[in-house]
């Protein structure tokens, strides 16, 4: 009953909100500019070029590769040639590698004898040594689960998490937020209590044979424990493991990786500018991240927000648009594993006493645009969103809503500005079938669907720069 | 400014009646019956195994072949393992087959020479002779072009349709409505005015080499006019042959297809219902259709709608949820190409007075749901979704909208009933990249968007049967 209300305050809201002020003759010139937008977006975008050539020429680009050195000159080349100017603004990133394709097989079924397994290592995982390893495995839910099960249970052993995403939770990301503390945490808490390797159901609400990647992190490693290695399986061959469990009682597991951290490497962030003419020091960001794990070719994650994010401005050009205030298009490196881009691009807006008045990040895939979700202060966010909700008759005859939520972790660090965070809210649930994935590809993203999202992320960014916020 | 409007007034209008009737405690279990759709549908659901054998067991179900019979069957026995009274209602349907492959090529380009092209014949056209036809081609843009081109310009030509789907359009079935008649009725226009053939653009917002097959009708022909062959050309194929035009202005097509109209066959519309135990008059029907074309295995169009509201009795059954109105799942049959089904079954149903109160088709696609349009008559569309509108409170969680519009070619002829009809609105905007081409398959359905389409139209069905219209 709690969200009918909520919904229905928003409604009422929107409605007093709109009565009041939104009935001059800007509502005109607004939808029509919003028309032309999504006129420009969709038969003339660029946006859908340029994720073609990010991850069919250029491909998987895991911070500190070649690769993502390569996104970084092209993308600085793309602004720049847009009129742009552009920097490269240092950070100083991880440098994992993945090494030789991961082995996993379990040795002794007496059901079902070796049984091979579909895994990749973990980013940021050690790696096994030469000969792998091999040791009885035990199943679990939970983080929780590990620490009640406690050394005894735990010790020499890999532990199995196996907690599914959610299927009844209809935003997807809501059930991967749900599973994640697994991938993220699952090594860490089990190296606690002398576990000597992990093995992490893939997070997806797909059931294939695809194993999918993703961060780990050993922050949560007691003093003087060592990092054990990590793999993610595909959900068939976890729910396979699970049965032969269930079966066996004792069953070995073996796994190889030859995955490890090198020394931290030079990158960029890339941060195209263009001069509010009237607010110049009120900053517009639209951004997304230019890294993607190395077996993807990070079409959704995250190379659609990218184009979608340099697509904006293109838009905007195009149709003469000249803004009153700054807008910064921002090519963020190393979301995946570290956020070393965003950390610095915080650091030094803050040392420079800059103002976001807003930061939009597309980060949640290339899909079919259902609006967005918006952040800020708990002090500000009553005022500035009730602005932004006035604006939805204006953004509904495209499919947008708005909904309070988290805006991007690339952006959100410049909540404390005081300004009003928005995150692109696109269709989710196709988004976890290819997340940290091989088929994270250019042709599953559908050319008109990634048009809408830089029609729905201009709209937006046309609405603030006119009005302010 | 009329959008914004109808906006804002659909807005005050909404708000008005939830505060008036809906905020008694009825909606929270309401909300939490809804909450166990859902989770049914998800999961519990049995649309996509459904799905999976009515295309990659069956396959293309065009009317009059032995898979639309099978499909019949299958649903039959379906339908029937569920516990529902099923009818096989008889109707008789075109039988067109499309015989051998089709050939399409340029045969005289002065700059290309001979050049293939990628074709199928339209449905229920008229096939060539063995020899096919060659003859100059013209390309016009619409059929109003041909009218004014008049004997002079047509005659003994084909006429090449080329007028593209408007990919401003942000919904794709307004897009297809501007463009479909060149399609429907180009070849009965052109052989008015004497051309021998005509071939058209398909139907699609993407360009690529796969062409989309789909109905052509000769109603329009006039008296003492033969018919005369039609193909749909890919659309990378059309922008060729258009560029080929243009350089060589004389430019000679040939066509072969041996596609013919046989003699109609019986057939049968699979009815499957249950009897409701307060109002048994008032009919709650949830319906898509059985026939596809050959060439496609009709996953989206209409595998999907047609396992989606056989999923709604299954899952409301699964919930044991006992229905006070009739409820009445129908698999219509050749909805593709002559509406047979359909119009058997509204004449029946208004022999026998019957009172559809409502009638739900999915006929737009598996895709992810974004709510319903609804029609009615006019005298009774005010009043009725009035009531309809109230409980937008309870589906938007959902991502579910309501607007007025059509509901679907087989339920259509239901509202003069004067009941309130309601069409399925899935996000539209890969549609048409599979639609009536082999590549409508069941891959190319994600099995939690179909789910959620499931619990979408099971969510309306439940407070229409409780609360009426």
């Amino acid at each position: 009953m709690k969200k009918l209300l909520l919904a229905f305050s928003l409604l009422l809201f929107t409605v007093t909100a709109f009565s009041q002020e939104n009935t001059t003759s800007n509502s005109d010139e607004d939808a029509l500019f919003i028309r032309e937008i999504y006129d420009a977006a969709l038969l003339k975008g660029r946006a859908y070029d340029w994720l073609n050539y990010m991850t069919n020429q250029i491909g998987g680009r895991l911070s500190g590769s070649p690769q993502a050195a390569s996104a970084v000159e092209y993308t600085r080349q793309m602004m720049d040639t847009m009129g742009m100017d552009v920097t490269l603004q240092p950070c100083i990133v991880p440098h994992w590698v993945r090494g030789n394709k991961e082995q996993a097989r379990v040795v002794n079924s007496k059901s079902m004898g070796t049984v091979e397994l579909d895994v990749l290592a973990l980013g940021n995982s050690v790696g096994t040594s030469d000969y792998g390893i091999t040791a009885p495995v035990i199943e679990v839910k939970s983080l929780q689960e590990v620490m009640d099960l406690g050394k005894e249970g735990v010790s020499g052993k890999i532990v199995f998490y196996n907690r599914p995403m959610d299927a009844t939770q209809v935003k997807t990301f809501n059930a991967y937020g749900g599973a994640a503390d697994q991938r993220v945490h699952g090594a860490a808490v089990a190296a606690n209590y002398g576990a000597i390797g992990a093995i992490v159901r893939s997070l997806t609400l797909r059931t294939d044979d695809i194993p999918h990647t993703g961060s780990t992190v050993y922050n949560q490693l007691n003093e003087g424990v060592e990092p054990i290695p990590v793999v993610a399986v595909s959900t068939m061959d976890a729910d396979l493991l699970s049965d032969i469990i269930e079966n066996d009682k004792e069953v070995d597991l073996f796994f190889r990786t030859n995955c490890q951290m090198l020394k931290p490497e030079p990158s960029y962030n890339v941060i195209g500018e263009i001069k509010g003419s009237e607010f110049p020091n009120e900053i517009i960001l639209i951004g997304g991240h230019l890294d993607s794990w190395d077996v993807a070719t990070g079409a959704h994650d995250d190379g659609a927000g990218c184009a979608h994010s340099m697509d904006v401005y293109q838009v905007l050009k195009r149709l003469n648009y000249q803004p009153k205030r700054t807008i910064r298009v921002v090519m963020f490196m190393n979301e995946e594993n570290g956020l070393a881009g965003a950390k610095e691009y915080a650091r030094v807006s803050n040392e420079k006493n800059e103002y976001h008045l807003t930061a939009i990040e597309s980060d949640r895939g290339g899909f079919s645009p259902r609006g967005f979700t918006m952040q800020a202060k708990p002090d500000v966010f009553p005022i500035k969103s009730k602005k932004v909700i006035k604006w939805l008759p204006l953004l509904r005859p495209y499919g947008l809503e708005l909904e309070k939520g988290g805006s991007g972790a690339d952006v959100s660090p410049l909540k404390s500005q005081g300004g009003l965070l928005f995150g692109l809210n696109p269709d989710s649930q196709r988004y976890f079938d290819y997340h940290h994935t091989p088929i994270d590809v250019w042709d599953a993203v559908n050319k008109r669907e990634l048009q809408l999202g830089v029609a729905a992320i201009t709209s937006l960014v046309y609405l603030i720069d006119k009005y302010g916020l």
